[in-house]
């Protein structure tokens, strides 16, 4: 048995409904993870001794980070073509085939070392759990290489063979489906927990993606989507057909998509550095909220349209961007991812979820928004144990 | 003699004009500092030995940035208003006089202990020179304080005796800068290098303004102003009758106001970090460049209107929101930040120039906007001597 104790929080966010305060605030207590699990939260004096301890300095403690949305297993550099669309250059999701092409091209070490390099990344940042996709394989051998190499880094594995039909399938795409649906999740399955398409205009429409999605349902895969990116789109109104758990951009809603994620648990996952990195309008999350849908707020980290890994950073534009209030943006890039991804073990911190959290250096949560850019992590724990101290 | 060997430089940022590439960049280089200078740049394999060796493993290695504008000597903390702002309140500089209230009363002890906290802050985030002013005393000793206190951690201090008018002088702002410009001048010109003055509606007039420069330059002191951050006003106009080094905000242009900066030294100095935070319209940027107008950039680090310390956020929203190119917005966030300041020795890497670099975590500068909110800070190099290293 091991034991931390966290003590002299100032202000702990436990994301517990219900208390006086928005997050299910306390103040001034301590918290003990045994085996990997909060076991105790109480008042800062009466903590009992561990083998190891964290002085939080009155600071600010919050859930790690979970971001439900990233695609890691990758190779090749595109910041030539950010600078160009920063020059004028409008995105259009064409350049998804040059990273497949560097992708495929490149040898296991380099992508284990890629996805290392990223992991080590978001854990500095105060991610602690992660969605990781496939999709940038896009053939029976890469895909199933692309997610045993995520599995090495996250439960929270995508099976994304319908990410775009590649070069080799294209003005196929029915055909590219029935591989997907066939061979490639055989490949596949074994290695993912989820099963997603990019539902647009470009990639497939709404009867492909559902070929995708229920094939993976029988193949035992949970389903989420991307829909409704680059303009109104059957991507909602499928996921929620579907009972996915998340259907993730959002950007363009109709007046029945924003009432059909009121009425269901499909969460509604929106992706901020997307619209940064494109210069594209934000999701209309107050829409959203205000008819009480449930949002969850996630990096999707990748290399074409959205190259940022931190959690705050997104946190800060949501709230900047799209009208969230602190509380709420931070309770969608913690409680809100979790709920992306089903999980009721992560993005709270009360007894029995696991001791996953970050310690800002700043007295209150409000920090993430305030000081935009600012790397505020001080110290991040994942499952109980010690993953990062800032330097001194 | 102490020297020191950074080699494997992949993207070598030099700002040299007149270079094939913009920024004057070289690749596969080496750079060699001498006593805190650079004394050598060259091909990656015929560096000489030196003591201290870093290795930069083909990264990106950039000048410092250089933050020419900041407000770090406070005390008190107000991400309450800002999360009031930030739900439609709107910003009007009224704020101000409360940090004024909490830093009058913080001890010496306190306020050095904010500072240095801060002054660790900017330099992990890249920062190697930095400007910081007074402006939260306005009275003589609390101003004489707040600038003691800043020369302990930069030669460029800046006092902002006009930055409001005090709660006390409500109503009597021409007595109050009689004050500013006699015993506050005088208690404060011997721990300054620069004066300023806000010159704003609400804040002081041309003419208020125009006195507290000229007093300040016959005590040797070098005029900078605040000015058109709020609304069109007297500012741009005034800073080019006195040769100002730089305006500070420049949110609203007039056409004369632009050509004039056009066919002056003054520098238009553009704080983005002030409209993220303040959720106002951005700086016309294009104009200014395309006008030939010198643009640099800076946080404006303060508790109200910009708590961002980070110039690599600066620089994203620079090109995000301004549309500066990125080599654009890394020249103005470090040469152009140096030109604010009337300093020739930071903001370059060419011989003779302080050797103040930072290696990137990215193999090009790109990535400063291509992956915002990232800390893409992998080692600071300050005089020639290592002042961070990111932890592994
Ligand atoms: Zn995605
Ligand atoms: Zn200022």
């Amino acid at each position: 048995m091991t034991a931390t104790l966290v003590d002299r929080i100032g202000e702990l966010v436990t994301n517990e409904p219900g208390g006086a305060e928005p997050l299910g605030i306390r103040r001034d207590v301590a918290l003990v993870a045994v085996d990997g699990r909060v076991a105790w939260i109480g008042p800062a004096g009466s903590a009992p001794a561990c083998d190891t301890h964290v002085d939080a300095g009155g600071r600010a403690v919050i859930p790690g980070f979970v971001d439900s949305h990233t695609h890691l297993v990758f190779a090749g550099d595109r910041s030539g073509e950010f600078a160009a669309r920063m020059a004028g250059e409008p995105y259009t999701g064409g350049g998804i085939r040059r990273t497949v092409a560097t992708t495929r091209a490149a040898p296991d070490t380099e992508l284990a070392a890629n996805l290392a390099y990223l992991q080590r990344e978001l854990v500095r940042q105060g991610t602690t759990t992660f969605e990781c996709k496939s999709g940038y394989g896009l053939d029976v051998e890469q895909e199933a290489r692309q997610l045993r190499a995520a599995r090495t880094v996250t439960p929270e594995t995508t099976f994304l063979g319908a990410h775009v039909v590649p070069a080799e399938y294209e003005g196929r795409a029915d055909e590219y489906v029935e591989l997907v649906c066939g061979p490639m999740l055989d490949a596949c399955a074994p290695h993912a927990r989820w099963v997603d398409a990019f539902c647009e205009r470009g990639a497939f429409d709404a009867d492909q993606c559902r070929a995708v999605l229920t094939a993976g349902a029988r193949r035992g895969l949970l389903p989420r989507l991307h829909g409704n990116q680059l303009g109104p789109g059957p991507g909602v109104a499928l996921a929620l057909e579907l009972g996915a758990a998340s259907v993730d951009h959002c950007t363009y809603l109709s007046d029945a998509d924003v009432d059909g994620l009121s009425t269901s648990d499909t969460v509604a996952t929106l992706l901020p550095g997307v619209e940064f990195s494109t210069r594209s309008p934000y999701p209309p999350a107050r829409r959203l909220l205000d008819a009480g849908a449930t949002v969850a707020i996630a990096t999707d980290c990748n290399p074409g349209s959205s190259f940022t890994s931190s959690m705050a950073f997104c946190l800060a534009l949501a709230v900047r961007e799209m009208r969230l209030t602190p509380a709420e943006a931070l309770w969608s890039a913690t409680a809100g991812g979790a709920a992306a991804l089903r999980r009721d073990d992560v993005g709270t911190l009360t007894t029995g979820a696991r001791a996953d959290l970050v310690v800002l250096d700043a007295p209150t949560y409000l920090h993430l928004a305030y000081r935009p850019g600012v790397p505020l992590v001080h110290t991040v724990v994942s499952g109980g144990e010690i993953a990062y101290r800032q330097e001194m």
